[in-house]
Parts: C-alpha cells; structure tokens; sequence
C-alpha cells in the first residue's frame, strides 16, 4: 500500500470533512500518499483527483459538507463506467481506496471490488444512523443537535401560542433521528418507520395530553413514516378537532450541513485512522465503525444487508416522558 | 397612573419577554404597579391577569417566546367583548396600558382607547420589521440570525452537491427579512413583495452565475412574493433548466422563536421603560420605537397607516454582491 | 415504595433538569409521587422541599442548570446534620432517595444510608466524564461542543494573527474534556493529568509544527494537568522562543452552562428513568449509568473507588492529526 | 482608478471578510482589478499580495477572521518601511487602497497619505465599536451576541448556585460591549471606562440586589475599567461579605472570533462597496461609516480624534432593570 484514494459519496454529512483529514493525515503519518477522488465515483470516472497533504486539509475539521464534493454517478452503475473509473485508479497509481458514505455507496464499491480487485474500506457517513456496524455514523449528532435546537425554537412560539406542532424530521428508512430528538425535545408523539403507528393512538394521545393540563405539544414524524406524511397526519387530526391549532414545519436540509459536533469530529478522525490502518494490515471489503466505544470492522456485506435497529427502550422511554 | 396592564398580542417575537420584563421593572422604579394580561385582548375579556413585581420577571430575558401567552381575540373586535374588557380593566384599577405587538394589535386598542379613553402604548414586536416609526422592531434581528444560521448550514450542502436551493422566509408583507438574509447569507437572487420581479430575470441571473464558475446558488424567497410561491418558481426554473439540481425549503416557524440576540433584548428593555415613562407622561395613542438610535414616539394612526419602506440602496448591495 | 426524593448536588452540569423531569414523569407513569428537594443535602436539613408533578417540569429540558439548585452542605457532613436530614426524610413520608451528582455526592448518600438505611440510587451528573460505571456521565457532551464552538472562535483569530493559544479547560482530575475537545478543534498539543507531560516535548511539538509549515496553533489545557497552570506552560514556551505570538485563554465556568446537547438529554431521560425503576425492584446503593448503550447499574462503592480511565487510542489520534 | 488594494489590519473582527468579498465583487461590477494585501501594512512591505476574483471570495461572508490576514508592522512606523511599501503599490499598480481595521490602522494610512498621496478609504472594522463616523463597526454585533450567549451559560450556573459572577468584556477604552451585552444579559452592575464607578456603590447594589430578594447576579466588567481589574473587584467584594459564593470569568479572546452575525454581514457588506464607490468618485481620507442607517463618510482626521460616546439613557436603562 502506498497510494490511498479518498471519496465522499451519496448525501453530504457534518463530519465528513474531519474523516478527510484524518485520512490524509494518517496517511502521511504512516508515510503514504494520499488523493482526493472530487464528487464521488463521478470523480474516479472523470479523472477529477487532486493530490493532498497534511496542510491541504487544515482548518475544514469544523466545516459541515464535503471539500470533495460528493455527486450521484449513473455512469458507475455501468460496467462501461467502472472500468473507466478503473483504468483512472491504475493511472493514478491508487492501490486502496477509503469510500465514506452510506450504503448505497458501499455497494457500489463492493461490485468495484469483485470486479477488479482493488483494496477498499467504508467509513459510514450519513446523519440517519441506519448503517449496521457501527453505533453511530457520522453527522448522525450533529443533526441530532440541528433538530433538537430547531424544535427548542418552535416550542418557544408553540407554549406562546397553546398551539400542536407536528414536525417532520429526515429519516426515510429509519426513526434514529426522529426518536432520540422527540425524546430530547420533550414530544408528545414520535412517528418513525419502525413502528406501527395509528392515527387514532396519535390523536387519543393527544387528547390525553389535553386532558393532563398540556396546552402545546409536539409531535416529531420521521419522513419515512408509513402512516402518511407529515401534512397528511396534520389534516387527519385536525378533521377529529377542529379547534386544536395546529402548524407543520418540515425542517428539510438543514439536518445536513452545519458545524459538526465534537462527537461526530471525534468519530470522523477514529474512524479515518481505523480506515488507513485497515489497508494497511491488508484488510479490503470492511467497514470501520465503532461499537461500545471500540473500534470494529465490519465485513460490508453485513453492514449492507443487515439492519440497524432502534433500540425498544427509548419507545418506552419516549412514551413516559410524554405523560 | 397607578397601575399598569401589560399584554402581548398577535405573532410571538423573540424579545417580547424582555420587553415585559422592562416594563414590570420600570414600574417598580416608578413606584406604579403593573398587572400582566394573559393570550392578549383574550386576557382581557376573560379577566385572566397576574400582578408581577420585578421577581415575577427574572430570568425571562433570554427566553423567546411570552410568557404572557398570546392568542387572537375574535370577542375583542366586537363592542360586547371589548365592553367586558374594559369592566375587567376597572375591576383591576388599570389606568394605562402597553400592548406589545404589531399593527393589527394596535388598531384594535386604538378602537377601544376611541370607546373608553384607556391611555395605551404600543411597543413594536413582531419579526416582519413592517411598522413605521420605527427603525427595528422587537424580534427581527432574532429572525435575521436564525434564517442566516439556518442558510448557512444550507450553503453546505448546496455547496457540497453543486446544488441550486430556494429558500423561503417570512416576511407576507415586507421584504426586511428575504433582503437582509439574502445578502448575508451571499444569495444569488432575492424575491420580495417591494419589488416586481421576473421569472425570467431570475433564469437569466442563475444562468449567469453558473457562467461565471458558480457551482452552486442560493435563492431567497419572502413568503408575500407575488410571483410565486417557493415551490412555483423551483418548478419553472426546473422546466428551463431540467439538469439544474433545485432543492426547496420553508423555514417556517423556527424563525418566530429562539433565545433574543442581544439588540433586540436591548432594544426591547428600551422601549418598555420609554412606554413607562410615556404612559406617566401622559401620551397616549403612541408607538414607541427607535429611529437613529434614539427613543421616539409616533402617533398610533401614522404607524398604523404609514409603510415601513426598504431601502433602495439594499438592492443595489444584493445585486453587486451577486456578481 | 410510594414517595421518591429527588435531588441534584455537587457542581451543576447541563441535563440536570432533564433527568429531574424523567424522575418525576416516570413517577407518575408508575403511580408513585415525587417530592424534589432544594439545594442538595442542605435542603434535607433545612427541609426545603417541594411536591413535583408531571406538569412541574414542563419546559425544562432545554434548560441548562438545575430547577432544584444544588450547593455543598457542610452540615451533611456530620452525624447531627445527616440526623436532620433523616427526619425530614420521615416527616415527608420519602422512601427512596435519587441522588443526581458526582462521585462526592455519591459518598455522602452512602453513608447517609448505612446509618439509616434509606434506599438511594445515583445518577451521574457532571461534565467531568470521570466516573466509573458509565460511559458518559450527564453534561459532559454539552461541556465538549461548548469548548469546540469556543475554540472555534479562538482559531478565526489565531489563524488570523499567526498565533499560538493555549486554552484551559475543565478537568481537574480527568482529562476527558481535553482530550475530546482538543481532537474535535485540531489542538496541536493535549495536556491531561493522565500522561506524564514534558514541557520540552510540547516546546519540540511547536517547533515540529512551525517547521511542517502550521503558521499558528491551538494547545489544550486540562486544570488539572500537573505539569503546571496555563499561564506557567505559556510562560515557559514563551521563554524560549520570544518570537511565537502566545495568547492564553481560560474558558471557565461557560463549561457548566447552556442548554443541553440531544445525547445528553436523551441520556439524563433514560437515566431518570432507571433511576426509579431501580428503586421499584428494590435496589439500593448502585448508579444507573450506560455501557454500550444499555442501561447498567454500578454498585455505588465501585463507582466512588473505581477509576474511569481514558482510551489510549484517542491519545494516539491526537497525535496523529497533529501532523 | 483601476487597481484598487485591499487590507486588514489592527485586530481582527467578524465580519471583515464579508467587507474583503464587498469590495472584491463590487470593483468587479464597475469593472476595477482587485488586490489583496497579506498581513496589512506588513504585506505592503513584504509586496505580499494577491489579485482577486469574484470567486477568490466565495465562501467567506460566514467566516469569522480574515482570509487576508492581519498584523502589526512595526516597520510600516518608520518613513524607511513606508517606503518600500510604495514602492510595491507602484510595481503592483494600485491605485487607490481600501484600509479594514481600527483607529490606529487609519492613523497609519493617513500618514502614508500626506506622504504618497496614494488615495485610500477607510472601513471601520473593530469588536469595540468606539470609532467615531458610524454608529457600529464591523464585528461589534457578533462579538455582543458571543457575550450575551456566554452570560446566558454563565447565569444557569450562577442560579443553580446562587452564586455571583464576575465577567469581564473586552473593550479597552470604551463601554460598548460591557454596557450593551451587560442590559442584554440582565447584569446588576456594569462597571465602564466612561463613568465614574466607585466600589462602595457596586457593594451596596449587591447588597440591595440580595435584600430584594435576588439570590444571584452578573456583574459586567469592561476590561478598561479604572476601578480595577475584575479579580481584584472580586476581591473587595468579598472582603466585604464573605459569604457572597463569588465567581470570576475573563471572555477574552472567544469575542474576536466566530461566524459574524447578520448584521454585521450586512453592515461589511454595505461598507465594502460603499468604500468602492468612495475611490471612484475621486474621494480619499475618508472613512466609511453607517449613522442612521446610510452610508456616511467622515474625514479621517475626525475619524481618529473624535470620541464616540457611549448615550447616557443606556446608563439608565441598566439601572432601572437591575432593581
């Protein structure tokens, strides 16, 4: 190993950059080289690459985003465009690559791999926390933080108004972000993919939250959730009680950028290290993670077909809070 | 006056617990007593009031939100409900009142001062920033700070994705708030109800950027503007330009809430004492506001009447800083 | 049991006020009442208490602080003290304590029960992170993004100037905040009590970093690091090299404050929680604390005796980055 | 006018780059080159300098500090020094210079001036706010806001603890920030250069403080205060009543730093081309500056002679609001 690729892949997280860093640096440390693959596997494709140094990557470990850019790329998902993308990677003389990303992105470098045989390791990057291997992903806290500090917002107009809530979160497959941050924002009802949900829990909750002296409430809905969305569960509530005043806030993609949060800079840089120490020791088609504390390599089959599940604890600590 | 009544009314803002904090405490300075009127002119037709001495305020100046509640009163706009209201004011011995809101609060206490000759003050809160006599209003620079941070983080994924995002502010009447966050937050266009925009002008200005090496832009949307709403315009440019890649965001309520910015606690603590003094001076009928940094009073029609106008010059700096 | 006291001691940390409400709620939730108690153990002697329900604590777990104040009581300290305290404990009919603090707190309520018997659960309280049996203790992640948002500022002018700032934080006998934080805002040098620090090693850090081109840098300073204060190490740095321009900076007591971070209140929640359900099987003298985030409950000498020690990985981390 | 330069000097504040981006992109829109000069006067020296695009600036109206760095030259103090520094401004062709900085920055240029005669601007950019022609300079508002959320966090502690706090604020020779942030943070005293404070009466209003029933306080320290210094005000303080639980806190430097506020985002970037335009039209020794929210210019010479005062109702309002 001498020559390490570095990617950024799929939706942008808060902490990536300090993965980066930690990559290149790492790199340097274990006196590799280290290169920068722009805007994904578009970047492979397009011999889009920049060669970096400990000092290209100084001050971007507060920076939300990625300075690699990260893109989907269509033309990867074809034979055609990954042999491009390979004979780039023999061109440039990269003999591992790190991919941080999510899933999706490790697929893509898993069918890389079988085909061509290149060293490669995953760093999960994504704020929904839904990657099997590892207890957090990176920019899962930071947006954790994004919400709950939105939400603080909204109760402040909320108890001014005696107004509900309901307040759609990401989270498309999984309800990480929508439970931990309705538990932390002291909501009256979390909607998340995992559960089955009804209206009608929703709305005798709600009726009971009434009864119980509340004159605001909050109901977090992650998008992904089953029963409808978020404007949907709004109006079906509002048709039960007319004179409850309700408001919707999807708070969007604010959930993605941001200064990262000390945890997730201090995941980002474990992990980068993990990640240029695991091709070192040979190792290819894993995931770094870390796991009580600890960090773990997960093969990326696991990681892309098993599941991270939330915890059923936090539904029943969810649903005291609420009394 | 020895007894003051004190209420919020209307929208929340972010420094309207200021605001009743200075008032309850220049009472007590003054040696008046002041009585808090709970969900605005509501509180006054159902005689929900509190005396408040200056501990009844501590520690609410950095909270958002009122903890006087605020509500619309459909009774107080008529003659019965207001007529109750003003029993309730004598049952309490309230001799002067300040109302803590926007126009629609002042007109109505300006009818019920026509009807009962109740001396009253209006304070201006609200987030809008669109009442005359008045440089800033209680709240904007609260609002103005949270759309920037909320943009900001925005900016990092549009940055890191090449990505085109419309962004839509409060603002139904006014344009303060799109036309100072769009240049702080390095907008490529601004939409306002002040002005006549085009879709054309705002194809020709993103086609522009994107000649001139920007990647990525944002666009910053009042939610009065008169072309469109967010969603409208991303889909015209969309059908122009369908390799664009547009995102949209409503930022919603988020930006009525918050901790205040240390001007509008500021400005809030000076404009209740001046309603104080005001009311001892024996002015009615005003509004207190700042204008070049000094305490002035308006005559309550003229800054319900008069526009609060944006400044030219502002749109000419948007328009520079966009290049 | 029927009736729980409640209480927070020692230094106060962000999430206290969470995991008060979870205490409370989950009281409730299980039919038992809750009484919170003022100012720690002095509040048992003075016998300042108040009964808590559901409603109480509305609105507080954004708050940073404590609603029950906490403060050290000297009186505690003694047989008479604690003879007070316990009959005040009868008098209001409480039959289990939770104690919400640091490991002196701990001691005090383990000695209050083996003279009394007086069931009692811990919960760890502190920003510190210093105590056995959790993985993180109540505060401590708000503490970190309160120092890496300070530091954050710190290197906008650092890097403007070509400076080199040393910062204190917290830690008197732990180095957790530093070791975190530093990593987190890319201090070039980490100075904890854990590790035997040379002055000449860091002078030889900032020279290596000079060299590698670093035009300015950050170092991190527990208090508690032995190899002297802040100002002595900028001192002695300065001593021999004139031409570094040092700043120092002691970030204090902010550490303590602000509202809590999403983990640490979705922490506090859980704990809360625990914390009573442990009381309701019968357990007594253990902390509730979270290890590979299960709930898990320390025996409470453990938790006093045992140490909780730093990971050695992470200081190799800090030093790898530092490149 | 064809080439204009472009420094920053003194200490740096939020928002200067904001002011470099205004004027890079508005000599753009009229068609002029832009310069950068590194390090302030020192970069003229060294011919330090950069030419810059539209692009050059992207990414850089959030970002606390300045891309241009900033310094103090002692060799831009002797005629020797400045005469190297012209003879760079004349190999560079630059026409006009645009000065970012302080009073003592503007001094250096109008020396230069009567020297060279090379025309140049002024834009007022210091935390301070105490340059005389504009109501605020660039990076006061932010370095408010840092303050205020720093108290906020301080005052969660001080309540839990009933303890009192000592803070002390930059501000060297003016009032400003302690007078304003102290109001915004609900101080008992605020203690400034620009009045006459004597210890007996901030020991009596401590006092009056505690009869009335206040269990904590803030008390604000400009750091140019006359009375002392705010550990030995702490010192006295205790002397007097050993009892008080007495905390000090100095903000330093986290009050230069940070992501510069919208205001002074707006403020930068009105003045940045306001200083533009001020070179096209042939004017020179001139400072830009905001009153009444229009761009103003003013001599130079008034600039640094003239004192800007602190208004005495801001005196008042913090004494009425700490009753």
């Amino acid at each position: 190993m001498k020559r390490v690729g570095v990617l950024t892949s799929g939706g942008d997280s808060p902490g990536m950059n300090a993965a980066i860093r930690a990559v290149v640096r790492s790199c340097r440390y274990y006196n590799l080289e280290s290169v920068g693959i722009l805007q994904g596997y578009e970047g492979l494709i397009q011999n889009d690459m920049l060669t970096l140094g400990p000092r290209s990557v100084k001050n971007i470990i507060n920076q939300g985003g990625t300075i690699l850019k990260t893109a989907r790329s269509e033309e990867f998902r074809t034979i055609e465009g990954r042999k491009k993308a390979y004979q780039n990677i023999q061109k440039n003389n990269i003999d591992g690559l790190i991919v941080i990303g999510g899933d999706g992105s490790f697929k893509g470098a898993n069918i890389f791999h079988q085909e061509f045989n290149l060293p490669f390791i995953g760093i999960p990057g994504t704020i929904d926390n839904d990657i099997f291997g590892t207890d957090y992903t990176i920019g899962y806290d930071t947006a954790l933080n994004t919400v709950v500090e939105a939400v603080d917002k909204l109760r402040d107009t909320a108890t001014s108004h005696d107004r509900v809530f309901f307040v759609e979160v990401m989270g498309r497959d999984a309800g990480f972000i929508a439970l931990n941050s309705g538990i932390a924002s002291g909501a009256q009802n979390i909607l998340i993919p995992e559960k089955k949900d009804h209206i009608n829990e929703l709305i005798q909750s709600l009726e009971q939250s009434a009864k119980s002296g509340k004159k605001s409430s909050i109901v977090v809905v992650a998008e992904g959730e089953e029963l409808g969305n978020v404007y949907e569960l709004a109006k079906q509530v509002k048709a039960k009680h007319p004179d409850y005043d309700i408001r919707v806030t999807v708070l969007g993609h604010i959930q993605r950028g941001g200064n990262p949060s000390c945890q997730d800079r201090v995941l980002a840089s474990r992990l980068g290290i993990a990640a240029v120490e695991a091709l070192m020791k040979g190792k290819t088609n894993v995931m770094t993670g870390l796991r009580s504390n600890k960090i773990v390599y997960t093969p990326i089959e696991e990681a892309i077909q098993k599941h991270h599940s939330i915890d059923n604890e936090l539904l029943k600590v969810a649903k005291i809070l609420a009394i």
